[in-house]
């Protein structure tokens, strides 16, 4: 991978507009029951044709060839930082997704409510998913537990539920360190393992958890199934150098979902507020905000929901409708735009996938492909070749005019 | 980017005659105004349509994509140099573009005459480019700071012209080191800076080169506009290890810009004599040669010069100048032809700009076209793909026969 800093010696500052906009999850595969078409191909997409003829167009991948990536690691190739160098640890990454406001030195861990019970001596797990209780149940454990645990040893203690068995604990204070053991044994008929810590500096913050998981034992002694919890993922935000300050502009981040805003905040983006959950809500908040700001990020997240759910059609009809939106965020004649996902998920999969995504790069400075057509295939074919798609920022950096020549 | 000593380990000597063309900025961008041609599509190039049906094509990152090279970084990466670890100094290069011979262990400096004026007990600089004087003036100045200046404290210092303010400086000695603070003050009203040392290493050096601003001072200080000197890029060469050493063969540089001379100079290739200027001169001197090298760099500048000009009309004439001429040059047989350039310089742009540029191989061993056409589009779609122009030499040295097979 390249020498990312290379970019930051070399940007400077300007006044052109910027528009990355990320169909979460856009590349797709060929169903041959469908007519052995993609989402893309098989979608009336008459403005992202006639754009793709006038933009130069590839495949780019979000890792390496055949790694798939978590939504994190392709955002970060996006922003412009090396998702093999940089990980964002569990326990943040689950953070993000409920919109936690997480501080740079906290400390957030996964939570799973568990069923543990006395065996002899010794306590061992027997469900590690407690049963799967519903979220309600775990929104109201959780509450319980918040009030009961406001603080450990002086440090701040947050608990907030995710999803069913699911929750996140945020330790925040002096002297913390994310260097400490997952205490989930994996196999059920096990003990659940004490937080060690992995370093001398993990000490307070496994003593902390201890009493953390002492206190939860406690509080949920009479619960027939949610009676105990499995910490994992202890971790603390990467130390990334945020991204306006990285390549000189202002950043603003547009996104409905929790853990896209969180990982554009992550990098510091600036979260502008969408009235709505639509795309035409989303670019309602980008045509409010033009004057502000000099990049913009765009997130919608149909694209990857629809493949998730195996919904080839429901694929279709999400880029369909984006695709009569585009005029609108083209009126606005942005410099460079550049239209690709995170990553694929094809609907024949039903998941995410290790295949490269599709992207466009729009500017007057393109070699322009001249011909029609937006999807796996003309990308495939495209002028920009094959590339990781880390190389996101350098090419809209360079065509917003914003790079300095590199040596004489 | 690749571990380049890989080549070094596997290079042979052989019999087998390499040419690579460099027509310096060759890569273009197509302009709507005038039938969305690139200036290679537009030129009637009836040679290397030819040619390109019977080589390999592709497109090559000079540096990486978004990144808009200096020459002297496309060039490195021509020559099998990776352009980011190898950076050349500003002063090194300004002293390669007058042809000044310099040596390993040289100190160069790129000098700016300057206006100052007293400002109660301070000097300040008024004119960072002294009015801009004309060639001759500071032509005029350099000698009679040549003559009065020939050594400081045992150092040798040579002071020459380069164009209008601009001048170069290299010392020559004993226990000197590049690593020098530049004394430009990159405003005007303030005070000029002094050379200091970055690291110990490095004190004679600044102590000359005060010593050396006292005695302009003192000797233009009845000048009425170029009364002081501003020092930047101080450096040495990098430390490469001679091209004909690390691939085993004798190279000839053919190229009539002292810059390119230079460059080529740098990595030990020998500079052959070109009487004339033209592209048939050059070619004269190919003929002239061919016997003495296995491996020819011929420089084109003309193709960079039309590009900065925006002048499309004139670029394609220049190519297609080469066009007729390269005939001439296939009589040779060389075993492996490259032409391509070490950037692109669109017209349209009318500077450098970051496309990656178009790339021919030809020998007997490539994997050839079949279709017709040398330009940006054919080249997108070649048999090469998209690399980093880094590898040139694996592609040269491979068709040539001069790699020996890797592991077993």
């Amino acid at each position: 991978m390249q020498p990312n800093s290379l970019l930051e010696e070399l940007s400077q500052p300007g006044q052109t507009k910027m528009v990355l906009i990320v169909l979460d999850g856009l590349g797709g595969l060929p169903v041959p029951e469908l007519g052995n078409k993609t989402e893309l191909e098989a979608a009336a997409t008459p403005n992202l044709d006639e754009l793709a003829a006038r933009s130069s167009l590839g495949l780019a991948y979000p890792v390496m060839p055949g790694i798939t990536p978590g939504s994190s690691a392709g955002h970060l190739a996006l922003f412009g930082y090396d998702p093999v160098k940089y990980v964002i640890g569990r326990g943040i990454l689950e953070a993000l997704g409920i919109g936690f406001d997480i501080k740079p030195q906290d400390i957030a861990i996964r939570g799973n409510f568990c069923t543990v019970e006395k065996k002899g001596s010794e306590l061992v797990v027997t469900d590690r998913r407690a049963g799967r209780p519903s979220t309600e149940h775990t929104v109201r454990i959780c509450q319980r537990l918040q009030e009961e645990i406001p603080e450990i040893e002086g440090v701040e203690v947050f608990i907030r539920p995710v999803k069913e068995h699911r929750f996140v604990t945020v330790l925040r204070g002096e002297g913390l360190d994310a260097r400490v053991k997952d205490t989930d044994p994996q196999k059920e008929g096990l003990a659940p393992l004490t937080p060690e810590p992995l370093v001398p500096e993990a000490s307070r913050t496994a003593s902390v958890a201890r009493k953390l998981l002492e206190k939860i034992a406690k509080l949920l002694a009479d619960e027939p199934k949610t009676n105990y919890a499995l910490l994992r993922g202890f971790s603390r935000q990467p130390g990334l150098i945020p991204f306006p300050e990285r390549f000189k502009l202002k950043a603003g981040a547009i996104a409905v979902y929790p853990m896209y805003r969180g990982l554009a905040s992550l990098v510091g983006m600036d979260l502008l507020t969408v009235k709505g959950e639509t795309l035409a809500d989303e670019i309602s908040t980008l045509k409010e905000h033009w004057r502000e700001y000099d990049f913009f990020f765009l997130h919608l997240k149909a694209t990857d929901s629809r493949g998730e759910d195996g919904d080839f059609n429901g694929k279709i009809k999400v880029i369909e409708d984006f695709d009569k939106h585009l005029p609108s965020i083209l009126e606005l004649k942005p410099d460079v735009l550049v239209i690709t996902g995170d990553h694929s998920t094809p609907s024949l999969y039903a998941a995410h996938s290790w295949h490269p995504v599709p992207f466009l790069l729009h500017s007057r400075w393109v070699r322009a492909e001249r011909e029609t057509g937006f999807n796996e295939y003309t990308c495939a074919r495209g002028m920009l070749g094959q590339f990781p798609l880390l190389y996101t920022m350098n090419f809209m950096l360079a065509h917003a005019g914003r790079l300095e020549k590199f040596s004489a």
